[in-house]
């Protein structure tokens, strides 16, 4: 298969999570692809010393580790377990040679509304990580997500929000994550990717298409490149006019997709990220 | 039952739509509710100059007729067809007494990607219905619905991008719906709604509370007052402080709710109101 236009394609493991760790790594093989973006779960069931010698040995760069993050709990004891857990996440990124931990910031705590406090206290968190990360020689990536998940998931929903918070740290200790599924609807998302550009804060670039309608519970929905309504040729525009010349992810959570074999759909996402941003 | 509290509260018809129109009118009755938001299909099953009598005879004032807009078509024939039947929606407002309708602006069309040509299509739009809308009374209200409806129902995600669309013409003419469903998570939205305020743009106030998990397709999922994430009396005080002394309109699209005894829902949604607004 030819790998013209695959040089800055990485395939995020969640977009063919029916694929075993060995067999990810041998379709990467078959498919001329030379990136993947880890989750931390399957590295742990594989174990992470393995996968990391996995991913070595076949000369694959790992783009992004996801995820840190869920640093919005109220109670001291939830948050410092939180903070915990993310001090391994990055000593794990760390292990997996990446230099980029992905973080989800988390939701509202149960029957809190008040998401300026949840924003302050994500900041609080990264006063403790940022500096753990940078001797780890990793960097942490606050991406925001479509504000349908504010409530449950990331009280950071948009990329001015999470460089608000990310411009609090040095650019070597906490950037962003822009994944057009989250922000391509916002028309100020361009001027707010020039910001984190200048800053030198776009840590990690991510694809995934929109298309409805949105499956119950709107996690499992994001669409195949070049099913929906994204022009990534407009997003990667944005990201390379920021400056931006890393990798590019494709992550996609699509039940469709994951019923299918794994092999077949990376070879199919692949294919169409060369159709859609060369 | 008591009114108190109930005085600027309106009931959209929505919330409740197993009630027939004049079910509806006398339950308002029994529950002290003095205000209702229409929608168009209802007013026209049940006659168009006998809701008006009905409601009027009543003494209900029509806080708002839901909803023109669909505006973002490319086609010239299906663009003219939106405009005549905007016209009708002005129409159908100016009979009702009503002297706002609410807007939803439209999706992008099919196989198109391009949101800023579609915000731009409203614009020309309304240049044609603003001077219509004028001569009948009626002001038009742009809803910025919530980022998850941008590409089937409504390329304007924001108050911002509402509000940079009204102020292209006159106040008494095109202003916006600052409904706290759509808007809640976004953080620089208590600064547009001081900008629309002083603007004199503020024509409709609605709420709804957010809920998860959002049910498939995400439009029938519009939790109940104080049973979400919103701080209703946080998002009253903005609209307040910046001048608004109109009718709260609550608008629910709800399954559950529409599963239940309709004079129940009314009432209980009336207790709610009072409850997290006074």
């Amino acid at each position: 298969m030819s790998t013209a236009g695959l040089e800055r394609f990485s395939i995020n493991q969640m977009t063919v999570k029916q694929l075993s760790m060995p067999e990810l790594v041998e379709a990467c093989g078959e498919s001329g692809v030379r990136g993947v973006g880890l989750w931390r779960e399957p590295v742990q069931s594989y174990g992470l010393e393995a996968t990391a010698k996995l991913v070595r040995d076949a000369g694959l760069t790992v783009t992004t580790l996801c995820r840190g993050g869920f640093l919005t709990a109220i109670e001291p004891r939830e948050r410092a377990e939180a903070v915990a857990d993310n001090r391994r996440a990055i000593d794990e990124a760390a292990t997996l040679g990446t230099d980029t931990l992905v973080l989800v910031s988390g939701g509202l705590s149960a029957g809190s509304k008040d998401l300026r406090g949840a924003r302050e206290r994500i900041a609080d968190a990264l006063a403790e990580l940022g500096p753990y990360a940078e001797r780890h020689g990793v960097r942490l990536a606050i991406e925001p997500l479509h504000p349908m998940y504010a409530s449950d998931r990331c009280v950071v929903s948009t990329l001015a929000q999470a460089l608000d918070l990310a411009e609090r740290f040095p650019a070597h200790q906490v950037g962003v994550t822009v994944d057009t599924y989250h922000i391509w609807w916002d028309d100020t998302a361009p001027a707010q990717i020039a910001r984190a550009g200048a800053g030198g804060r776009i840590h990690s670039f991510q694809l995934a298409d929109w298309t409805t309608p949105l499956p119950q519970g709107v996690l499992t929905g994001r669409g195949q490149i070049g099913d929906g309504s994204i022009d990534m040729r407009e997003w990667k525009a944005y990201v390379e006019a920021a400056g931006y010349t890393g990798a590019i992810e494709v992550e996609l959570f699509n039940d469709g997709l994951w019923a299918r074999d794994g092999r077949e759909v990376l070879a199919e996402t692949a294919a169409r990220f060369v159709e859609h941003t060369r």
